[in-house]
């Protein structure tokens, strides 16, 4: 099998891209001898301990540092902070979900909707964890449905304090990391009631254990016990009976209540508050689709590697067995996921380019421009959209590389089972998939329009109903759009397209996503004007409402994977790069084929053709699979699986390069001759 | 929503059919509180002890006595014996496990590949688990190649004696079940050396542990350690140094060594002896198939209870919130997985009785009739490509449900992570699906021709281009089968067609099971013909290798069902099922309509009105999908899952109708007037 020489040291610092030095930072600490992996899983309280103990080590590396501004202790890098985020998402993953919550959500909602004095007070025990804390978001009967959470903080003039109540038993604020054990503070998500009135959704802080870490009065907490992963995060439940906090713990970014109790806001609209508010939270979903990518490379390098090495089989009568990676159903199985992790890999290095961007120019107050309100939203969108496919694909990878390793991929010293219970919940927590979807949809529908409104899908077939629609339909301007989509449709010629043509791939994806959005929106709008309940108009459509955000995100994944392999100026990692987008982008035309077909874009033996060539892609690709995980960049003792070992040299080692102290993320950027704050 | 009434109880007795009296006896002995399970995970070394004590309890109550003879003190029941295992297939995983490698797969080795005097010497104690023993058959480094394992067994005439060698490190026996401590006797499958000639694949048996439990001189055993589930059970590896046992361990059913060393087997051919050994192990596969579908219907009874019982967003403007189940999306994930799992069920308890039917006759020789030999071919064939539907299904829904049941579907206390991990394996283990697969679609390739050899299924290829080839194609009369297939396929009467008609379903589903075997025949016939490599032509077809075996069994599963439901005779029941029926023949078709609209079959507008007849079917069935899961009978104590608790009353807890002991299942079939053996 000819293999031409591929250089994954040279791929891998194409990967690594801007944030290279950081990701070598964290490689380099999760290497070292600190941070590795027990041989047996540990008993939950044991690991928890430990889980603390290495999120206090990394801390005191200055990683989390990274989030924060430069006046507060911080390094201000926010592009940073999620690559070195990500990298951390190669090692253990009750580890990453420890540090995502605090330094990530909680730390997030002190400094995006706090304001100077809350950063000064805490930002920097936050990053050191010396001030371990919560991000009190979901109750048990709400949990996807932030907007109608009801825990209530309502203001006492009297004593300028909020008083946080817990109304029912199933307001309970519910898997909340760090509460079970750690937290002292909380940010806990309430209805703000000021002077009799309901101002919907702020923050305030709750401090919830005193110096001995035990309760304070009021504070009630339960332990959620064992879950499916994720053992070393201890996520607890916690209910507030009549726990009074100063004026000051409002987080006051969005909204102020001065001392004889008038609210104030600068965002009148309560809904458009709302969003503005969790909006500012975006860094959250972002690096769990970036750490689901992580969780994927490993598994993939795993079950690559594992398929160059095990043999099985072979021509009768040889006795020259087969390696698993020769036969198509196996490279069937795992190459065209790891062309998708690549896509992946692409289109998360550009949001988390456009988070650094808009969040680097961020100055702290509630003041916005209307073209910086326009950049956040569609992040938004895009973030939501690439969280839900990332943490379904790693969902599903992971997966085929178990089943890929077969017996081997059992055993918990391989990782993969880890790996699989890990990540499962990543579908789920930081906005379900599903919602997400939807919400992506929605933005698509109402062509990002300020009055949409509330996270509430259901409120969309309300808003369908409103004038607004018109102005959608008019928008997208369906049937001239169908028009123009009809004459597109010459099936006659299609002989004459290159199937491996990458404007026919992106014609295709462009051409699936408007015909979707357009047959949504008349859908929708036929139900209403038929005199549909907007509900269940709704629910009808919901299918093709998912479909519409699918089909966008699938089109934005190929774009960002189009547009790096189109910047690669070395000729032999731009033809590889190349290929492996072909490979992603007719494994998803494949997928699909069958609504191709059905909405006359592609004849069937077009259709056939397509699976053809997947097969001949995966077979020319099968000799670079393993310098195509080889550049993941992932140690040996990070990715910790004895048949995850590489097949020829051992992978390089960052950790040997560092001397006998965890290196401080400071002096590798100063050293760098990067400019540091502070 | 308007909900006809249906009674779940008379729906579980439909589906309990012959075997009910079994499964309400096992469903009874696992309500008890001696088998609860606990609320936190146990420590692995205390699971094991749970689960050992567990199998010694259970041997009691006389179940595993089902498999056997009546004249070594088994009830000879194989048929009841596989239904009390499907139903333990509720309860824990591990125990399930562990019994089946006890009673299944070392005393059915014993029973299927001993003589009388080995029957005598062990069933007895096999049953009460007085004996535990191993099922040592794979090897690390041929894991599925059976064929191929490398332990050897020579005889030597001068002591009479076998001696057992394991030659290098990675022909150590692997993932053996309790290997790791509880084994004492192994059935350990070696190539048999007799006079200096290899004799192909046998059955020997070996002790393990001495009455202490400690390890016989020339016995190395290690622990596999933890595995991502099922750590109930004690996998290990186990390695011979020149193990001497004496000529009786051999078991001789299909093969004899006469003290002198002269090799004697009725079934002259090596290939036909070793499959024709295999082949009465076929209970193993047919238990997982069957275990699968129990654990399935575990996770559906959870997610569907959940998702009736959880409210989330609701109409704008109201305050009411609507059940989870109410949304198409959510109706989309569960449904058709639940009309699958009933397809399932009918399919495996038609194999069951095949089973029952043909090892119920068997009168332990080694002579057969040709159509015995027939029947038996047939059955593996059916039950290889069923463990492999039940199996992915099990692995595919299980993973649904946890998703719909969102964060409390991630808490251990709901069972589903256990569930996941626990049944991950079995698309690997009893043979790994894609092998199986292989299997099936060779059986159809070659007209179930006793030449076919070996299990490999490279040897495929080889065998392709030999004669027997053209008797295939002629028998599939390919030309003018596709010919056909063309005058059949009339696009224009389509719309005459009904879509819920039960003819059309399966005459599609037949179509393609023809039209993917006779397409996969040619192709592989091209390859050879035009000079290519054997190895080469069959992985370059693999894939339609594959689609043939899913094709064929996909048509058995259709047929499976559509002939229950035609047997219902209650009305409402009958009504019930064809529905359910419907729903699972469009969602496979709707699955594969990329492919009917490729090879012309059906149009791309039918192909869209297929998704919209599984929405309504969805819809339509929706209020029913309470009592379509309460069917399945799991008792609350069982199920064990807080959020998988019943709507209204209590499920019936069987339990509740026994005495202070645990029944024996003797007495219980006594009671009923069933004639039970001793």
């Amino acid at each position: 099998m000819p293999a031409a020489a591929l250089d994954a040291t040279a791929l891998r610092i194409l990967l690594d891209g801007d944030t290279r030095l950081v990701r070598e930072h964290v490689r380099a600490v999760l290497a070292r001898p600190e941070f590795r992996k027990p041989d047996q899983p540990l008993p939950t309280e044991e690991y928890r301990e430990r889980v603390s103990e290495w999120t206090r080590e990394l801390a005191s590396t200055g990683g989390p540092a990274l989030l924060f501004p430069a006046e507060f202790g911080g390094l201000g890098r926010v592009g940073d902070a999620i690559a070195a985020f990500e990298t951390l998402g190669h090692s253990d993953l009750s580890l990453l979900v420890k540090c995502g919550v605090q330094f990530g959500l909680f730390g997030g909602a002190v400094h995006h909707l706090g304001t100077r004095g809350h950063h000064e007070r805490y930002l920097e025990r936050i990053a050191s964890f010396e001030l371990p804390g919560c991000f009190a978001m979901s109750e048990s009967g709400h949990g996807s449905d932030v907007q109608h959470v009801q825990t209530t903080a309502t203001y006492d003039p009297a004593s300028g304090e909020f008083v946080v109540v817990t109304p029912a038993d199933e307001d309970r604020k519910d898997y909340i990391g760090n509460a079970a054990l750690d937290g002292r503070l909380a940010a806990v998500f309430c209805q703000l009631v000021v002077g009799g009135e309901r101002r919907g959704v702020h923050c305030v802080l709750v401090p919830l254990r005193d110096d001995e870490g035990e309760p304070l009065p009021g504070i009630r907490i339960a332990d959620c016990g064992h879950k499916l992963g994720l053992n070393g995060v201890d996520n607890g439940r916690i209910w507030f009976d009549d726990v009074r906090v100063p004026r000051e713990n409002l987080l006051d970014r969005y909204a102020r209540v001065s001392a004889d109790g008038v609210y104030f806001s600068p965002i009148e609209n309560e809904d458009r508050r709302f969003f503005t508010m969790l909006g500012t939270l975006i860094q959250g979903r972002i690096s769990v689709g970036g750490a689901a990518i992580s969780a994927t490379k490993n598994a993939l390098t795993i079950a690559i590697r594992h398929g160059l090495r095990r043999r099985q089989f072979g021509p009768p009568g040889s006795d020259a067995e087969v390696p698993l990676l020769d036969y198509r159903v196996h490279q069937r199985r795992l190459l065209p996921p790891l062309a998708r992790t690549y896509a992946l890999h692409f289109a998360q290095r550009g949001v988390v380019a456009e988070l650094g961007r808009i969040f680097g120019a961020d100055d702290g107050t509630a003041e916005r421009s209307e073209a910086e309100d326009t950049a956040r939203r569609e992040l938004e969108t895009r973030a939501a959209g690439l969280k839900a496919l990332a943490t379904w694909h790693a969902t599903e990878t992971i997966q085929a590389c178990r089943e890929a390793c077969g017996g081997a991929g059992y055993l918990s010293e391989n990782r993969l089972g880890e790996l699989k219970a890990d990540t499962d919940v990543f579908t789920t927590f930081e906005g379900d998939n599903t919602i997400l979807l939807q919400l992506v949809a929605k933005s698509l529908l109402t062509g990002y329009r300020d009055e949409f409104g509330e996270l509430n899908a259901i409120a969309t077939a309300g808003f369908v109903a409103s004038q607004v629609w018109e102005t959608v339909v008019e928008r997208t301007a369906a049937r001239e759009l169908i028009q123009r989509l009809t004459d597109d449709l010459i099936p006659g010629s299609e002989r004459d397209e290159d199937l491996l043509d990458r404007e026919y791939h992106l014609g295709l994806l462009r051409w699936r996503e408007e015909h979707v959005l357009s047959g949504a929106a008349r859908r929708l709008k036929r139900g209403i004007d038929a005199g549909g309940e907007p509900f269940a108009v709704f629910n009808d459509s919901q299918d093709h409402v998912l479909a519409v955000a699918r089909a966008h995100t699938e089109r934005e994944l190929l774009d960002a994977f189009d547009g790096a392999a189109r910047a690669c100026e070395e000729p032999t990692l731009a033809s590889l790069l190349g290929k492996l987008c072909d490979l992603h982008a007719l494994a998803e035309i494949e997928r699909d084929r069958a609504w191709f077909q059905e909405h006359g874009r592609i004849s069937s033996t077009r259709a056939k053709m397509v699976t053809r060539a997947v097969n001949d892609l995966c077979a020319e690709l099968r000799p670079q699979a393993g310098a195509l995980v080889d550049a993941f960049g992932i140690p040996d003792e990070v990715l910790a699986a004895p048949i995850g070992r590489p097949g020829g040299e051992a992978s390089r080692t960052a950790a040997a390069e560092l001397g006998d102290e965890l290196p401080d993320v400071r002096s590798v950027l100063r050293e760098a001759g990067n400019e540091v704050a502070r």
